[in-house]
């Protein structure tokens, strides 16, 4: 691909480009790559003060550069086909979809996929080798549905959402359009809720539904549990990582991100926009306000109040936390000067007793 | 359903209910909801201070009520049908398996279904599509195996267990009766143990068993495995939930519950009715004394005391880091405190020693 | 199996053994047991202080030992068959594998298994059921591929590698040879990459590669993510417990041990021979140097320094960790000491100004 169809293609939030002080340089580009490690004919991009020094070495044959005067002018020293943009990393994600698109296998339904009759398929759908779908499914239009998968009854997959290999969708649950389920989730499994009586836990019936909304992608490997009663909601536009666990009942709000490894208790309830680092945890309950952020492996309980950043466990603001972690390795010396205060003040009681002795 | 079926069947442990003060009123009941969002023809319970305001205002038609005169002239009043008893969790768990069982596929072996002729297969099994079955594997009566599972050579799978979708049973696993393992675990895999032998991680065969004992619940994706000498057990009436990891050697007794994303390293020990917050790991050989409870995150390892409530890593008594962790946040505090003491003793150090001289 | 064929078969490495002092004691064994619940018939090995008063009570047939000549005089005095080793683990290892080889379906390509004609298949290539290659795949010699396993285009599969049963290996991922890949691994899936724009999650095509390289062991359910751009590498000999998840454009070095449930996020630099613990999460970026420990639990970011031995989070060397921690759980009492203190002080000020004025 030429570059300048790479700058025509992102014209509409392109804000300039070399094109137009050097239209004869248009090199052929075919691949995207690191701006590190990127060679002739390829294109990358330059975000954030850390990487403008490559605009100097980058052997890359094009560069997407923020709306920054002197490293254009760098870049035309240097020969280099480059187009500005006030969101360069946009322009990155955008010109790698010019490239590249995930594979996805042709329409048609394979011969050893196993569908039951009463299942409703929209058009164009997909429906890969082995997989098995139960009955009183309701399948969208250009659906993708790769192999081994297995999706239970009284289910709905929503137009265009793709379901990796191996992922399982149990009964009773509703995903939205333009999902993503990545290989190996296991979506609408039964809650762990169990109950002691006479002794032993005995299982409370998970007869409860899990939803997620337009938009949500859920990593390898994920595991979201069904209620005993009531529902299970991921919203729309929130991203979970790999190996997340969703307890039962939990209510994630919309345009959230939930890092690798996370895990929900029971009935937490997630506002929107929240981004949890990877490891963090959250007890039964717990209520996150709006726009917070949490550390990797931070431990929420409670009720975490909209818009704080916190670390920890159990967390704190982001703030103490770091001050108070750096001093808890100088917890010994802290310890040591206590003693010898101690010894200072018992000394100085003895002495000023002595003198009040002297002067009385 | 109507309310009085409901109420005979129940009949055995309710202690008390509508139907005698006002038998004409029997309302017609399609489901069992959450209180909070209940509605005409629904039945729910009450349990607990925090949820009895709800008497007052929920609008489902039958409520399951604990063994409470005033809760039941506040039902009777505003003409809800109600039952009361000593557990009323334990009523709603009743009522719920009325309503709903999760599904369950017709009993009969899919032709897709790959079984070795080796296998002995119980009365009334249901295996379903594209499930293998390897050889030297006994299945007991009325177990039902999802679609996609493979089972391993040298296996049993005791009486009316239940395999859903996608989970593996590795080579000499042996499950107890009336256990379900959920979608995608792992069961009996290879255990982690490796020797470095001239520079390199070399394996050592795994040869050891992996044993469930009977009702053992094991989590989506959880992974348990096998020793290269001896067994690895989990015994009756365990559950696991989602995401758990057992190491090689581990034994974990009865009745215990360990929640999502608990790590067992290897050789763990844990006694009887334990339980294991979210998060919780174990460090190798570490043993865990019966109805330990240890709290999210916890880091265990050494020996935990028998009937020990525990948080923290490494884990110490909850009343500990409890209060540790609330004086954690006051670290910085703390230390300009103490440095401020340091420079008032030293001031009181000259003030006396000036005063020393003065007198004599 | 006579003792003596495992004798003649460890004789490389062993340095001593009863067959010299005493060769008509020549046991049948049929098993390798541990050596505390070992029976007549069966071997074990005794590795260190702890193990070696079992050479006293132990009831196994013969024994491993170290090279010492009262553990070997102990077990001639017993009767008991003995073998002495520098590495007593090592000959352990050895033994199991005369007497268990991990189970392996017969070679060939099962009829159910959906294989794409452009495939490259090497020799003595095993495929077996419900498994799915897709375009463009190329397997090397003696591969192992078990039941339900799903490969996608555009990768290779290295001479002798083993996959189990549900595994999911992802576009243009490259594995070595002599890797084993364990039940319900993700390897190669899309890297958690988005960009807000517009108020928007959208995804960032993740365009990259996944290599692993020869002898890499990756547990069950373990995910391994691939890039936007360039690669995630995980070099040779390294071994992932289950569980595990390695992020967008980590670099993993060789013959690193990552225990379970650790979990690297994007763009993790990991040098040689580090050891992870259990449930160890490392943020973005983070360097770790070679031959690192990092205790279970550990949380990493930023440079970590070749050789050190860390524990907590934020990690901090583990001597500091385990002072600090121990002083943790006194914090209390820390600041009852440092309450009294300030007392003491105002009481000791006062005092002095008294004093003072009396003097002066």
């Amino acid at each position: 691909m030429k570059f300048s169809d790479i700058v025509q293609r992102l014209g509409l939030t392109a804000s300039d480009s070399s094109l137009k002080t050097a239209p004869e340089h248009d090199p052929e580009i075919t691949a995207v790559t690191p701006v590190q490690t990127g060679t002739d004919g390829t294109i990358s991009y330059i975000e954030g003060g850390k990487f403008e020094a490559y605009v100097a070495t980058t052997q890359v044959s094009a560069l997407i550069l923020p709306a920054d005067a002197d490293l254009q002018a760098q870049a035309s020293d240097r020969g280099l086909a480059w187009i500005s943009m006030t969101d360069p990393r946009w322009g990155f994600t955008q010109t790698l979809s010019f490239f590249y698109q995930p594979y996805q296998p042709a329409p048609g339904i394979h011969p050893t996929a196993v569908i039951d009759p009463s299942v409703r398929l929209g058009k164009n759908v997909t429906i890969a080798a082995h997989v098995v779908v139960h009955p009183d499914v309701r399948v969208g239009d250009d659906v993708c549905i790769h192999p081994n998968v297995v999706i239970y009854p009284q289910t709905a997959i929503g137009d265009r959402t793709v379901l990796y290999a191996n992922c399982v969708i149990h009964e009773q649950t509703q995903i939205g359009a333009d999902c993503v389920i990545h290989s190996g989730a296991a979506i609408g499994s039964e809650g762990f809720g169990f109950i002691l009586h006479e002794g032993r836990w005995e299982k409370i019936p998970q007869s409860g539904c899990t939803i997620l909304e337009s938009a949500v992608e859920v990593g390898c490997n994920t595991t979201i549990d069904r209620p005993s009663v009531g529902e299970t909601r991921i919203q729309a536009n929130t991203k979970l990582d790999n190996l997340v666990h969703i307890g039962h009942n939990c209510q994630v709000g919309p345009s959230c991100v939930l890092a690798a490894q996370v895990g929900l208790a029971g009935q937490v309830e997630v506002a929107d926009h929240v981004i949890l680092g990877g490891q963090v945890g959250a007890a039964n309950k717990t209520q996150v306000g709006a726009n917070v952020q949490a550390g990797a492996k931070a431990g929420l309980h409670g009720t975490i109040a909209p818009g704080s950043v916190v670390m920890g466990n159990p967390a704190s603001p982001y703030r103490t936390f770091l001050k108070s972690s750096a001093i808890y390795n100088r917890l010994p010396q802290m310890q040591r000067t206590l003693k010898e205060l101690q010894q200072q003040v018992a000394t100085l009681q003895q002495q000023l007793e002595a003198i009040d002795t002297q002067v009385s």
